[in-house]
């Protein structure tokens, strides 16, 4: 059984940092070099409390992760990467065949944190990866190894590169926000979903920094309120004009014109098209398609999974239907009711009118689209934006 | 300005009752006599505190109206009547232009006190127009006079009809659900609504009485989750098989095929069949058509609004963004931002696949037959059921 046991920081001066500043907080960010830790802030506690903790173990950030201290699908599998680092510098190996054991221990134990987000095994088989060659490696040693600051290098890479993402893929969408659009998006996408800017909420930021003027329609996002405390929080500290609404008046918001484009992000796209991503997208869509509004994913080409053909065979967590029934500890259902609790639901790819990539637009959304976005080396776009 | 003031009456006994003896709690009920009092169970304190008011004046009956304490369009409609009852006791008259004023008085605030729902206004005008001909007949004398006791007889007649409308309604609607089904219903349309059964729930628990064995999805229903707080505990108390879920899991659920049926209440039917209830209703109403599933709105003829040719003229009420931000007390968004919070939404007759009335089916909705139903005295099907 792994620990829960995390060390918490300083928490005051970090919460007004973060609040007066308008700077966005980090996610996450690795501290130091080789002796270093991975710092999370604890959005379990956001918007109320700004509390940073300091991640020294694979197992704790298991646990961060599986709690959803930290969430969103590209910062859990840049968290996760770094758990391989931790993972790994905690240990003492006698042999190449014990490091490679504990090696397949560390990576399956962060594996199991969580099932949908396809980022945090793209990411770990790159540790995985990475480690194993080393391992087996003729000249490798078990007692004088650089293996742990490889693999820091190789995390530290995956945040880098994830870093560059959320800017791109910013930049390639915020061309479809127009002035006096009403955007609505569900979840959190933004800063605190990935390394830098986010995914969907980026795109947002970047148009605001345009100088184009909108406003955001933020879905409250049942049950763990991740648009109302995360989303809103982010737009706030940029300025950006913010409507909050409860889940079920989406629909409504569109039939009374509020609403010109839908913007969501993705937790794992399959290779049609097909994806998942927070509950609740899935009514979006077809509430979008229901009214003629564009309905858009952004996401990075590290969320796709070429190897499902289509949407079915995409694993979808089940979360505790206390989630449902005692949100944040507030009784709200009879006692002993069951609950429904899917945290993820699948858009089909015909209801999705464009994916918002680091490499550029795919418009259509089809299987044809998407390989040859996923076989392209640089940045580029598939499709002009019509 | 009215009062808030409300008498807190014992409340451990009250409990005990109904948590243990599987009874549902009435919405309200009159106590006594000409110098009775409305008793209510306080639904915002539910599932967690069954504790009755007991209201003794216009004033604290438009409070409980205004926030929700009592709520359900039935429900809200025979609260007034006796508020009517309540007001007209208070005073004393030296004329019959003094109590035709104060009876204006009255009706106006207990009408100011939602605007959606059309029973409370239907419940207010029978109520004034009784309380109009006794004033203003030449046998009217101030000071010796049985208005109170007229008014109180009126008044206890409108509940009676409800009562009645529940089981005749629900007597006609329990023959939709057949076993296995999965029933899909939004907010609370049980006995907390009505004076008896309910609407949309009466249906359910006749036929769950009548030996059918099917599961009940109830959508948690924010802002003010009606559905979980409420419904979960009417079924509960009836052993009805029920499923909690969020208002955004519903649209997934659907495409599972856990729903083969959606039924909800009303608040205000217009003239064409256009219908307003529970914001989040249009969003399920379009999901289901989207799913090929049938959608039926249960509702008295107390809450059709035939001079309103069609749902755009509907007053919908707008309700405080708190209720979105800060649900009971528990502060989910960032400070300072705002929130849209429409208490209700409208659903275009041709998404609904029938009505079910006290008097009948209304299939398929449209404006002929409802009028045919609307003018028709005894309790018959309009169209069969199909």
């Amino acid at each position: 059984m792994l620990s829960a046991a995390c060390c918490v920081m300083a928490s005051k001066r970090g919460r007004d940092e973060g609040m007066t500043s308008h700077r966005p907080l980090r996610a996450l960010e690795w501290v130091g070099e080789r002796d270093g830790f991975l710092r999370i802030v604890d959005q379990t506690r956001l918007p109320r409390e700004i509390r940073y903790l300091q991640l020294n173990s694979a197992d704790e950030v298991r646990e961060a992760i599986m709690h959803l201290k930290i969430r969103g699908a590209p910062a859990i599998g840049v968290a996760a990467a770094f758990g391989v680092v931790l993972g790994m510098r905690q240990a003492r190996y006698r042999s190449a065949a014990d490091a490679l054991a504990h090696l397949e221990r560390v990576v399956n134990a962060l594996r199991e944190s969580r099932p949908t987000a396809i980022n945090l095994f793209h990411a770990l088989e790159r540790m995985h990866r990475l480690g194993h060659s080393i391992i087996t490696a003729p000249e490798f040693q078990p007692q004088v190894n650089d293996l742990v600051l490889r693999l820091l290098a190789e995390a530290k890479a995956i945040w880098a590169e994830d870093r560059q993402m959320c800017r791109a893929l910013a930049e390639h969408g915020a061309a479809l926000i127009q002035d006096g659009m009403g955007v609505l998006t569900h979840c959190n996408t933004g800063a605190l979903a990935a390394s830098d800017y986010g995914t969907a909420l980026g795109v947002l930021f970047v148009a605001w920094e345009r100088g184009r003027r909108f406003t955001v329609y933020a879905t409250e996002t049942r049950p763990l309120w991740q648009g109302a405390r995360l989303t809103t929080l982010e737009l706030k500290w940029r300025g950006i004009a913010t409507v909050l609404a409860c889940d079920n008046a989406a629909g409504w918001l569109m039939r009374l014109g509020r609403v010109q484009l839908v913007l969501v992000g993705a937790d794992r796209i399959a290779a049609n098209g097909d994806t998942a991503n927070k509950v609740g997208t899935y009514s979006l869509a077809a509430l979008a398609r229901m009214h003629g509004i564009p309905f858009y994913v952004a996401a990075p080409t590290s969320s796709f999974d070429a190897t499902l053909p289509d949407g079915s065979a995409i694993p979808l967590e089940q979360r505790s239907p206390l989630e449902v029934t005692q949100p944040f500890g507030l009784q709200i259902a009879a006692e002993g009711i069951g609950a429904e609790n899917p945290a993820f639901d699948v858009t089909p790819a015909d209801w999705i009118t464009g994916i918002i990539t680091e490499r550029g637009l795919i418009q259509p959304v089809n299987r044809a689209t998407i390989a040859a976005l996923l076989q392209s080396e640089s940045p580029h776009k598939v499709t002009a934006i019509s």
